[in-house]
């Protein structure tokens, strides 16, 4: 292998494609980077099984070939380099050299064989949105996705495709995320659920809002095209948690109230609750005033908020970094959050549509 | 004590007071922050017995007192009251009421009779510079003191105040720093050692350049006031280490180097070096070159910078990080180095003046 690019174009696509290389694996193939020069073009692959991050850029090509590099070692290096043109070249089976103005460097390699062959696929379902709606509907979710190993399918978020929308949801136990968007065309009716770490590495990829972007769906995973940069994930398999009970149907308490106080009433309140407490704030709703409150041997707090009301008074507990969660991936100025009593879970959504649905289930008040 | 002032004052207070709360302490009080009404203004103070850091701020007091709040909680609870007017009150003895818009919070706090005095005095003597060299001087040596306890006084920088200029040096065994600086007066010669981590706080509290800022000294402590702000530090004891034999006289061997050059080549070499192989790189000095080179298992790096030389040919090995350290703290163009031989310290200066020295150790090359 041998060939001249452009620095700036190598450390892109390195710090795009470092993104699915495995970071604590015994398997150090999985913590390289593959590259592989052919026609006119580099690519770059790396993949931890789970996710695989490809990306194509132009090349000089002297020689083709291919070679797996430490993946953190040489993108620390490329990084250095961003503004010269580079010349790789494998000079024996497992040295790579790097050659850039006067200087160069030589890094151990791996040998591509080894590699795991990523499958692209182009049969299997599909469906088109746009790039605004799927990164929207990804970052609502993904916050609200398990984080431990407990139940694996709820590391991911659950996709329904139905003819005119999708209907992403993430949940853990404590609180549900569900957002609706309509989509532009799909070829079938689908359910499936992926990792909500690929989600996540979708998302930060893509750039610009009003083109259309299409999703590829086959038996085992999800693939999806951005620019030069192709990303295939794995599906989780199994059946997603039905959450639907936990959503409100006809609440007993509802308010509206503005964002940005309730947001900031809630991290003072829990500044003197989080390491003592276990994070737990109470909420009073009283004529049309929300009182979030906090108490702990360090202090205690009383925010008083001016709110719409509509329905019943209530007192109930939360743990506010779950609202806060919530609350910190909303736009829109004001909030409604519905009720049905001190034990059911609230919903929060959007005074105007059910765009997005948000779900915390409550703490027990000991008072 | 009860008292009414702006948010935005009394945050940028607490900021800069919490700097000297001690972070890991038996002692409670030591966390916390002093309260200090009386007049027309609040006297915000705090100390881990080594620095104490005092702000004064308007406010409009109603009641007079004093009180020790727990400084961490605090501190992130007036953080987020920036833009609200506060009033603040001792409702009783050990609990503080934060009363803001239609919200209050309740701290509990500590009795101002535990807080240690923090002796301020006039008599003694005294030094006038400008800021900016004593920002200059403090920048460019606290980083080569000690970080360790084995031998206390050189967590220090030593100041020597002449008629006409100051010395300060810091070093650690690996390397040594040193600047000169003009003075404008001083009522002694004086030679004293003040811990680096003190004089990165004042350092950072030091706005503008020009004015001139005078540095109070008694037999134990240093004093500056830097507008409403005034820092204490406690001196360190003991006898600073000549290293005045560090610093070469007649070099064998002087090169003159693009400062930003050697800097990244280094940083390229040093990234194959850092973990393996004690971070070591080679200097190999011939005709018009330098060359930077590393090696270790996982490859090498030979990087060549042009250089203008005076003096014998030399190979000699460094620890990248502390070469590194230095060239960070240089905002020169090119610098000079100068060297003895392969197992005697380099020195890095201005081609053009010894405002700075930075004498760096070789370690041993096994080849």
């Amino acid at each position: 292998m041998k060939l001249i690019c452009e620095g700036l174009d190598l450390s892109d696509a390195v710090l795009k494609v470092i993104k699915a290389t495995a970071s604590r694996t015994t398997n150090p193939i999985l913590e390289g980077i593959k590259l592989t020069a052919s026609e006119d073009t580099l690519v770059l692959s790396a993949t931890d099984l789970e996710i695989s991050i490809e990306k194509t850029i132009p090349a000089d090509v002297k020689i083709e070939g291919e070679v797996v590099v430490p993946g953190k070692i040489f993108a620390d290096f490329i990084k250095k380099l961003s503004n010269e043109q580079i010349e790789l070249s494998v000079t024996n089976q497992n040295t790579l050299k790097i050659k850039y103005t006067d200087s160069e460097g030589y890094l151990a390699c791996m040998p591509a064989e080894e590699f795991p062959v990523i499958k692209q696929f182009t049969d299997g379902d599909s469906f088109t949105l746009s790039k605004f709606n799927l990164r929207d509907a990804i970052n609502k979710t993904i916050f609200a996705a398990a984080t431990d190993d407990s139940r694996p399918i709820l590391k991911g978020c659950q996709f329904i495709v139905d003819n005119n929308e999708i209907i992403v949801a993430a949940l853990d136990g404590f609180r549900v995320a569900q957002v609706k968007h309509n989509i532009l065309s799909t070829s079938n009716k689908l359910k499936f659920v992926v990792p909500a770490r690929s989600l996540g590495e979708i998302s930060k990829l893509i750039d610009g809002d009003d083109e259309e972007i299409t999703l590829y769906i086959s038996n085992t995973y999800m693939m999806v095209t951005l620019g030069s940069t192709k990303i295939i994930t794995r599906r989780l398999e199994g059946d997603f948690i039905d959450y639907t009970g936990a959503l409100i149907k006809n609440p007993e308490t509802t308010i509206i109230v503005n964002k940005k106080q309730l947001e900031y009433a809630i991290e003072r309140a829990s500044l003197l609750s989080r390491s003592i407490n276990n994070n737990s704030i109470t909420f009073d709703i009283k004529d049309r005033l929300l009182t979030v409150a906090s108490n702990s041997d360090l202090g205690n707090v009383t925010e008083n908020l001016t709110i719409s009301l509509e329905g019943k008074d209530l007192l109930i507990g939360f743990n506010a970094r779950y609202i806060s969660d919530c609350l910190r991936n909303i736009d829109e100025e004001y909030i409604k959050v519905s009720f049905l009593s001190s034990i059911y879970p609230c919903s929060i959504t959007s005074p105007d549509n059910d765009s997005f649905t948000f779900v915390v289930f409550p703490v027990r008040l000991y008072e």
